[in-house]
């Protein structure tokens, strides 16, 4: 990453060595982990899978599923890497949109007699090859909700073509809340909602290097962020990797990209189905990763309780189980969305998009639950904890040490540890990814109706009911 | 059938000829449904499979699962079945005792030298052949909860050998809420509990001809049981299947069993697993067959709100859309159970039994607000139709049909029908299947938290939290 | 009662002596208990009250409430019949017919210079002095919803006035789900909904006696509604109450009402008003009626518990709590939108609109978690139970004593009761009467937006950010 | 304030001048506005009341609650004040601290012959003619929760008499979480369970004056917190009050108090009644407080819909309604158990337990889903916004000014400022608060049930069963 030359802001003020930035470390060192993973003999079957285009062995994160295990080999990563980090690990909207476009470019090329599929598979190549991360830009800032792209009084405020040229085309918006926007190489844009004929310079998808001239990003705040830049680790709650990523509004300001860049570029009539079918892949993710952070958070509800002192209460042994049996929940239905996946004329393979928003809609929902147990358990000294620097100052630790011990047999830091992983992880900005990312949740209830296949459902009713149907 | 000799009592009589008893005929009718889907080639795949003993064509609920294709076909055969009768069609029972047995029977044997397999799989090759419908009859009647088998008063609250003859053995002790009991063929017994030593007479396995000396099943009521008794069909709702099974208490009063269907006799360190296995195949189906009703359910809501005349209302759409959700997230938990199965010792496969307890867990609850939701979309008119017989009277029937009419171009009777079929649903014996069929929810939370690994858990976050393990 | 010519019809006939029927009886009951209260000393502060007109003592279900204190004890005294009965009462509708009609009467004079006041208050006295049941008639049957009534393909969806005459008026249509119809003395009918202009016919209110000329009642089935007519009582789970009241199609062909008793005749700006006030009161009542009938139901659940020998499990206290608490919940809306209550013109009191609509909406949903919790404790015996006959049956009785014992100090027949009660209380109509009674939970939620002021909580919220309102 | 001398660290350093210290100068807004709105007329109504020993105008935190309607003034003080700040305003606990002891030191006078009621009302004069904020300081550290305080390790996990002197004691011990520690003029110290004999010396309340010598306060950390110190106001959300009060672990290292100032000494065998008494006190406040803040919340998300462009979207419309009938349902239950208080034997006015413990015990669950809402409303932005100073850097500023506007006629920093407001609030102390504020979610479980009369109950289930009690 230290190759690139990133224009990175925050708190007003330019980032001059991004790659060192305390602030964001610890969302670096969980896109490490991707790379870490995929080198140790033990995971390589989860974290590796052979190109379907070199027969090279790469890094899952940049493979196209070729059958249901690829998809639910996916999963299964994801869930480990949550276990491992905590965290969100950002790697994930890039993976996608390389899937979303191994599918779509061909099914324009069919339709349309454009010549999208071989320019994105030379990409791919390249992207295997140097085993690159991707930050997969797909979410416009959108502006006012109830106005289409071109209605918008602002016409930047969906991503746009400003000019064609002979060598590319130059674009200018901006794509909101941009996980993992500075650990990435490249930028794969992506439209973000299906387009009308007068929405067509908005139907455009391309990538670019993240460091491209004309791009910037501006880092978003997180609930105590700024605890990464104190010095310290205890009240980071997760030193390593931070429990959460990062997000950056990333701003195109007049970006050129060259022609064997560009994957989409006025097919309007696809970008509903780009849409679709990147959040149904997106959406199945969170079966893995929100429960491999599940697991770690259900761990530390286990830990604390112990740490405590209560660890065989009654109560206590009830919520544990409630919660691991929303986050198995969760992940079965990341599995079966992805056992239950098929082909696309492509040869990539499609999650059962019925099931994989059916997955997403329960991270909505039962993390919040899972949240709200953890803190049962934890009790109210994760609100009200003293800052590690009072536990080490040589006047007042010993007032902190003493008085906040709990079992006797734990040393009094690592309750305290523990409690500051719990909050983090709860009032985080983890949360309000289980809500929003991937879409929010009326996005999924749409899909969810749509798919639903009423009209088989009622035709069963009405055969037990004894209703005939009327010829129509 | 209608070869048994069945002694079947009911509201203080005998019925003479139980086969064609008009209370219990929708619930023959299902078991009915399983031969002839079975040799419609639309669905052979799903019914039916190649017997592992002999390679024949079988019927899939009498086939042992070798592999996990098997445990997810199972699945959707159970979800086609729930649709083409909205009911219980009882046959599964008996397909898990069977699966059971083939593996348990399998590692008795590996462990204590018995010989318990061959003589299963004669049974098997016999159940195959004939396409036998079997009982599987596991739960024991109990007495006082908080006492062990032999602490009981009564010592006959247990199923349990009271004598070993050279020929066989003598049982006694009665099986409650047996489903679909007098449509069976053969009962398998099976021990309910975790025995100790104590407790060895109860721990016994074995089959009967449900016709055998001794033995009498008492069929439990249901409510609105008697409208299947009056004549009519649109009052029952669901007049082919009656939208239920039917139950029966099965009393065993010194049965007779020769040793060739002698499965388990006293080896009471098995007892456990026996349970633990059966249950969790058992759990799996819930999110087969209930899946399969709710998309009934879901139908017959969609129905009624069109016949109501509000089809497109937001707030109905929503409704639709979260049953939909819910019974979804039951399937997928159903599928990923099976999908993760793996192979035991004897070659069965099993379910992956976190997911398969999770699965049955969700369905102690989803169907309770998919009914709320149901009942909500229907409106009040459910709960105070007039009979079929006031429809239909001569001079009042004027009045029911002119005043019951909504969607004017939908016939009366129809709404009324539609409103009926939900009715039996939502207020019926499906509701308390839902909670306690194979096993009450807090049953599968003892399950649950056995497999959930809590220990690898806390590793997790305490890696995280920066604390160490101490060696121990 | 006896008295009354009702028109009756059940099951396609015409039922001779209403008053000894067996199906209904156990309303009946209920409603004789209303009676039986008030003349109870140790009741009579609840069930009793002084007329505002008269100043005689009368029964509370007749009274007009006068104060904040009358709506309280008005939600005291339904507690304490749901509790004594564990059923609907009915009588409660014809109450908030007449409150309602107290005040609307009042300001229907005020504003457009009519005379319904008096008239009412003639009415009023004439039903307290004779301590009549009255039958409050709002729910139209409504044909299709998406339509007005002026709009209906047929115009007798909803009543309305079809000829005026000079001595009164002739109303047509009918009234759905009319509640313990058959046990009033009177029928009081109201609107609907609200009604525009072209409505005009529709806006109607009168009284007439229940056995009126041209009245008819077609009564509604109930699950399991034929056990009263068995013989037996323990099948019917509540002998006395019968778990439920009955709802009654209610036909008025052509009904001639004197002038004397019209309320309402046109008024149609009033028609919104009327809706709401009678919905805000008889929302308030299930704070009350239904937190009895919790009572009952959680007092059944502690009891089944101990009688199947586990009354301390953990998770059984813990589902007990649970029900306890939702209760209760309900309970204090009910209360507090009546302590909340403010005097309206004519003198009578009107409860807080926002907390009865809450209130109301709660019991939407939590008497469906209170019912699976008591499901859930009770065991799978409720839906498997032999019938009464079988128990007392002197060749099959011994077995269904022997085997179903639980508990060994408590007689088998007192567990079978314990569970018919319970079974009759959750798949009974109750359930769809806490959805759908006083307006299904749409109506309350438009109504708690439509009292939610937002604008005032929207003022909050800016002025804590910092946001300077725009002058407009 | 400014006359304190108090002993404050946070982070590692003593803070100088508290009351100018910008972390704490929010909460310190909070409970300065306890004066202001005394002092305005519009709320003299409920911020103040006479005093019934002096029988001055006082600040109702300093009051006794001589009647019901004093119990409701209390409950919505606390509502408006929540709605006015959105945060915790810290002044209720020390209120609830003087409540309580007005009661019990009469009772155990009368009990135990002891002089403490006298000693109290004296004290009381104080509070009231000074018009101090008290800090009820209840809860212990605890150290291991499964041992009783003279169990413990450590003697001194829970505040405890370590010498009795001539003119008063020497206490020793810990406070955990006191909320608004620092903007208290005093301490009220209380037992926080139900002690034995063997734990005598724990069973000690006194009052001192909270800059005491002995005495030091160290700041807990909260979410966010140091955004505070950054010298902007838009990033804190709430700039005025900041969302939050602040807790402390208050140290008592050997503080001396004189006897007028002690309460309770030795009575072990009330400390129980203690507890309970002052925690359904506190419960009580919470169907206050939080429905203010609720109501801040709820006017937060129907701004924000309205900035984003979408206030009419049939989705979010629903989402508010939810909101609003979640809060209204808290505060009906927090109305309810204070309408139905009755007098103590002293004459101060308690709650009623049961209602006031199901008060709390809903607000350990609502917030969380109207939290969840509200986040789902606001949209993915309220976790990535651009900080306020990259909103107002001359470089950076103008992309996040273009790039953020939502409605085009709504100011972009007005847009940020509400999400912010949001963040604050959903990511922030309050969510913690709400589980743990006033005793954990088991806490109440355990009074509900105790209090639920179960006995009384089972009767009313077992006569409408026909069930005859056995005489015992």
């Amino acid at each position: 990453m230290r190759g690139l030359k990133l224009k990175v802001y925050f708190f007003g003020k330019k980032i001059e060595n991004p790659a060192d930035f305390a602030l964001t470390k610890p969302s670096q060192n969980s896109v490490a982990l991707t790379y870490e993973l995929a080198h140790d003999p033990k995971y390589s079957d989860l974290m590796t899978a052979k190109s379907h285009l070199t027969g090279e062995t790469i890094n899952r994160f940049t493979h196209i599923p070729q059958n249901s295990d690829d998809l639910v080999k996916k999963v299964k990563m994801l869930r480990l890497l949550g276990q491992k980090t905590g965290s969100c690990f950002q790697r994930c909207v890039g993976m996608d949109a390389l899937i979303t476009l191994s599918s779509l470019t061909y099914e324009m090329d069919q339709k349309l007699g454009t010549q999208y599929y071989t320019r994105f598979n030379e990409y791919l190549k390249h992207v295997q090859r140097e085993d690159l991360v991707c930050n997969g830009a797909m979410t416009d800032v959108k502006g006012d909700r109830s106005l289409s792209p071109s209605q918008q009084p602002d016409q930047d405020m969906y991503v746009r073509v400003v000019e064609k040229r002979k060598d590319g085309i130059v674009v200018r918006g901006a794509k909101a809340h941009q996980t993992g926007a500075i650990n990435s190489h490249e930028i794969i844009a992506m439209p973000t909602a299906t387009m009308r004929e007068d929405d067509r310079d908005y139907a455009v998808s391309f990538s670019t290097p993240s460091d491209a001239e004309g791009i910037l990003h501006i880092i978003g705040r997180q609930a105590s962020d700024t605890r990464r830049l104190e010095g310290g680790e205890i009240d980071v709650g997760n030193p390593k990797y931070g429990a959460a990523g990062h997000e950056a509004l990333v701003v195109f300001d007049d970006v050129f990209v060259p022609w064997e860049r560009v994957f989409m570029c006025g097919e309007y009539e696809f970008s509903g189905s780009f849409v679709e079918r990147f959040a149904s892949y997106h959406r199945q993710n969170y079966g893995g990763c929100k429960t491999g952070v599940g697991d770690v958070l259900i761990g530390a509800a286990a830990t604390i309780a112990e740490y405590n002192g209560v660890p065989n209460a009654s109560h206590v042994r009830d919520k544990l189980t409630e919660m691991v049996h929303l986050n198995e929940t969760m992940y079965a239905c990341g599995l079966a969305c992805s056992y239950e996946g098929y082909r696309l004329p492509s040869g990539t393979y499609f999650v059962n998009p019925l099931l994989a928003n059916s997955t997403k809609h329960n991270v909505t929902r039962f993390p919040f639950e899972m949240a709200r147990l953890a803190m049962d358990i934890a009790g109210g000294l994760i609100a009200t904890l003293p800052s590690e620097k009072d536990l080490k100052d040589p006047q007042i630790g010993k007032y902190v040490e003493k008085y906040l011990k709990g079992n006797a047999s734990i040393p009094t830091e690592d309750r305290i540890r523990m409690m500051r992983l719990i909050e983090n992880m709860v009032l985080g900005v983890g949360m309000i990814e289980s809500l929003h990312g991937a879409g929010s949740p009326q996005a999924q209830r749409i899909t969810i109706l749509r798919h639903a296949d009423l009209e088989a459902k009622k035709k069963l009713s009405k055969d037990l009911a004894g209703i005939k149907e009327k010829k129509s």
